[in-house]
């Protein structure tokens, strides 16, 4: 399939990256930077590094929205910086940083992705909704032209991570997430009802090592966040859930819902089930509740390995 | 089946016993009376009238807690009295009261039943799970022994009722749910998520009215209920829900799940699958998150035509 990676890199975002680099179902089109974990700038830097690590500097890496739509600025949070490191990737250092340039013009990249591959593509979002929403205000027509949309985001089951009832990137641009969820957009959410399921640990990390330099980095990278993220032994398999999702959706249980975002102060990011819509037929967006989660670690891991070692 | 029903009537649990005595599934042993939608006593009066109107003076009506497990009284919300009337079913009046008498140890009768039936019984609740924690704390053998609950109450997907975050069920009193709920009994959780699927009208009721003074009577009862709640054009079908759930669960999409209960303030009353106990084995819980509006309502209305039929 072909797929667009909308990402706040960050470190899972950055397994996310070599996961879909590394996974044969997936044509991986370009990259979008959005600000969350780190600002954009940062995170696209990163994301130029990691293909470059990867060897895959051919994929285009675009910047994307800088802030949130109902916000004149972005202000990262110390939890973001604790966990992901100040450079947003376990302050691991590149020995030969990319020379690919960003490209301008994120959102116009993700219009034209839809009106050139129309059903054929997904768009995977790791971060916040802000560059889907912003494509979808600026064309209204690609609404009914876009394939499928993945969203690692949300918790409806499930307590929030950032807030009691919020999940860190619905919680980033609640208004845009919204606007997503509440169009037509055929949307599978993964949120934190499943991605809490799959806990990557030291062990796997370990093994990684064996795939010389690169394997070594992302090893780096992702022991920095086991060390500060509060999952238990490991860390939670966020970003990279959504990329399982996309090419192996029969590994989730998914339940059909109209889904939307609390603005309102006091439970504002929290999704849910919309009450005004839930008797409504044809739902848009499935909603993931349940995971095999031995099959995602297992074949996240064994794309890794390959990935990694056909790298160096 | 053999049937407990753990009631605090209340109009639509005045619609779950109707549901109950007359479906031909359904053997209902006692019904335990609760606090919630009025105090107790007047709950159990209730009930003994209703079976009464129902011609089934026959089935044991049990006094259960008077209040929450952790408080010393019980005040009765100004919402309840405004959808339930004063006297908790809507106002109407009894042209032949009961002369059964309510019989007192509720708790004793529950944790006597389950000794009795054991796997063959399943209570249903449709009240606050204080008479279920007490049972399962006075004689913690009987946790082995229950063959299924089936609690309506909880929103996991959806908002509250009674607050943004709780339904009201629940909300009475949290501790008791939790402990129920964190125990190893095996629940159908028959929550917001499903009972507000299913909308009854003033159609279904005029049709009631076809079949005599029973009829009648319970259509002026439901009437009051669909005047003074705020669902659309009816009211939802919240207890007879959890009967729906328990003779055909094949209507209900079930999730297994460990569910939680939040007791801290804030979000009190909140349920929510459990973030510690997520990725263990064997949840005890099933959630119902969809269900077969259609089939819910048809059967539903059909019992009750029946049984107000034969009960002229």
């Amino acid at each position: 399939m072909k797929m667009l990676l909308d990402v706040d890199t960050g470190i899972d975002d950055g397994m996310a990256i070599a996961y879909a680099v590394g996974s044969q179902d997936v044509e991986l089109i370009g990259i979008v930077g959005s600000y969350g974990n780190i600002e954009t700038r940062g995170g696209v830097k990163n994301a130029l590094n990691l293909l470059n690590l990867l060897g895959e500097d051919n994929i285009p890496v675009y910047v994307g929205a800088e802030h949130a739509l109902n916000k004149p600025a972005f202000e990262r949070l110390a939890v973001s910086a604790r966990i992901h490191g100040d450079n947003g990737v376990g302050n691991i250092s590149f020995e030969h940083p990319s020379i690919q340039k960003a490209l301008d013009n994120g959102i116009d990249f993700i219009i034209q992705s839809v009106k050139t591959y129309g059903k054929e593509l997904t768009i995977v979002t790791t971060g916040p909704l802000t560059n889907l929403a912003a494509a979808l205000k600026k064309a209204p027509e690609i609404e009914k032209m876009i394939g499928k949309v993945v969203i690692m985001g949300g918790a409806i089951t499930v307590p929030g991570n950032i807030r009691k009832i919020a999940e860190a990137n619905i919680s980033q641009d609640p208004e845009a997430a919204k606007y997503v969820f509440e169009s037509s957009v055929s949307i599978t959410m993964v949120g934190l009802d499943v991605t809490m399921r799959s806990i990557l640990t030291k062990n796997d990390t370990m093994l990684w090592r064996q795939n010389g330099t690169v394997g070594t980095a992302y090893a780096d990278m992702v022991d920095y966040y086991i060390d500060h993220v509060n999952a238990k032994d490991g860390c939670y398999l966020h970003d990279p859930s959504a990329i399982a999702a996309a090419i192996h959706p029969e590994w989730f249980t998914m339940l059909p819902m109209h889904v939307t975002v609390i603005t309102e102060e006091g439970l504002r990011g929290r999704t849910i089930c919309d009450p005004d819509r839930m008797r409504n037929c044809n739902p848009n967006v499935q909603v993931c509740l349940n995971v095999d989660s031995k099959q995602v670690l297992h074949h996240f891991n064994d794309v890794l390995n390959t990935v990694f070692n056909t790298a160096n």
